[in-house]
């Protein structure tokens, strides 16, 4: 498994110019040497924008990017259909996982947002979509919608409804899932091998297994929970909706129960190598829990 | 059931004052002319924040507001435990449908924040978040964290993680889901009682039901679906997750299928009420489904 580095690299922040590739490897801010995708199945957490895909598109903010994989190796033509792997599984593992995504911009790329020459690093994006498409070429190609970091996703920026049958004027969504990613929260979630430890249900997607981090007691303000292991249950969305809005609590004998009927709902599933800590449970009990 | 409009009143723009609670009343801005909150199960539309509760705190783009309930009605002391219903239960209700509540704020409130006199319009907030806590009366109060729409929630500025026992230095979370409820949305959750159109389970919160709508193809860009019943399904969570990663898809006899194994995961529960457009569908299996 490559030891990937998420988010900014000490000593190269946003703006940092490299003349080559070379360089942009050495500073560690994207690996690869030839690839535009640092990553495989466990995330991506560089890409490189350089106007070597003909369905690329560049709005500054937001980014429509081209998987890897189908060229011809001389005449950078698209010759074959996209297939998620490789470092296209790794964007679709960022988006799922909420990893943080370099975002490197090269001098071939769009004329308004990249430099005249060489490479800049232009901050962390996060993956907020993928889906694919057929490209201009005709073969299957997968797309990926990134998104600057701090930026608001035009997704997210108009909820009015005009009720026709005509696309929607402006993007809207009626729900969006941020997810950002924390050592902790990811370590909890690799120890149950992301299945809930309320249910025991493992979601598989294309993107890998996918299951949520949730904090027992809320991390800042008002509840200022520990960011700790023993603060973090793996759970499917489902029971984290129940357990966040304090449908369902867990008793210290790790029964867990239904708040509105008393019912009990099963037991926590629990790995020997994972704490949780009982001070949280009864926080919740008190707090959240009806 | 009353008839509530969420969001902004035309004609009262962000800034509006009023001299008292009668004009606020027939503005339409807060219905109630006595209670602090303009809510019922169905929701809360309306708060006004004016110093009624020794346990608020105004911090501006973030309000920690108090449910209603439990005080003397000579003194305003707490005198008993207040419950998730009437007013208390709407604002639960509008944090899990992600209705927009509107705050007004009194002459009474936090002096950095508030009017010098009578009472002005301060826009939409979203309730983030909702708990009880035993209020400086020694009674359980409910509190409700509120979050000016447009602003970045606190609790998401900070991703860092020391990994140590203390409580988190900044506001964290791992996941948060934005809520944007449209009509459309609303509609077709209301027409399947909440219950997911693939598994039949619905989910029931203190805050009462909560199911997802899911569009079936993406509204905006780079999808362009229509925000149109039809595109809507009323799905969990978890089945929600699977839909949108292109883990399960449907066929046109409503087969719901595993996209990675082929199998057979169950027939879409319709109602004769909500038409689905299939051609939707077909944009799902396309672009979405592996």
């Amino acid at each position: 498994m490559p030891e990937r580095t998420y988010g900014e690299i000490t000593g190269f922040p946003i703006g940092s110019t490299f003349n080559n590739r070379r360089e942009l490897h050495e500073a560690g801010v994207h690996r690869p040497t030839q690839a535009g995708i640092s990553g495989g199945k466990d995330g991506a957490d560089s890409i490189v924008v350089s106007g070597g895909y003909e369905d690329d598109e560049d709005f500054g903010h937001v980014i429509i990017y081209t998987g890897q994989g189908g060229q011809d190796p001389d005449t950078r033509e698209q010759i074959a259909d996209q297939v998620l792997t490789h470092g296209n599984a790794g964007l679709a593992r960022s988006s799922i996982e909420g990893h943080p995504v370099r975002v490197v911009r090269g001098a071939g790329g769009d004329a308004e947002h990249s430099p005249a020459s060489g490479l800049r690093y232009d901050g962390l994006y996060r993956v907020a979509d993928f889906w694919h498409a057929t490209g201009r070429s005709g073969f299957r190609v997968w797309r990926f919608r990134l998104v600057a970091d701090g930026e608001t996703d035009p997704a997210l920026d108009n909820d009015q409804s005009d009720g026709s049958d005509e696309p929607a004027a402006r993007a809207q969504v009626t729900i969006q899932r941020i997810v950002r990613n924390t050592a902790v929260a990811q370590h909890v979630k690799e120890l149950h091998r992301h299945a809930c430890q309320i249910c025991g249900i493992r979601i598989v997607t294309p993107a890998g297994p996918y299951a949520e981090a949730a904090h027992i007691r809320g991390l800042g303000k008002p509840h200022h929970g520990p960011d700790t292991r023993g603060n973090v249950l793996c759970l499917c969305p489902n029971h984290h909706v129940m357990f966040d809005t304090g449908a369902i609590y867990i008793e210290s004998d790790w029964t867990v129960r239904d708040s509105l009927t008393n019912d009990v709902v099963g037991k926590l599933r629990r790995s020997p190598s994972h704490a949780i800590d009982v001070r949280q449970l009864d926080y919740h009990r008190e707090h959240i829990a009806l």
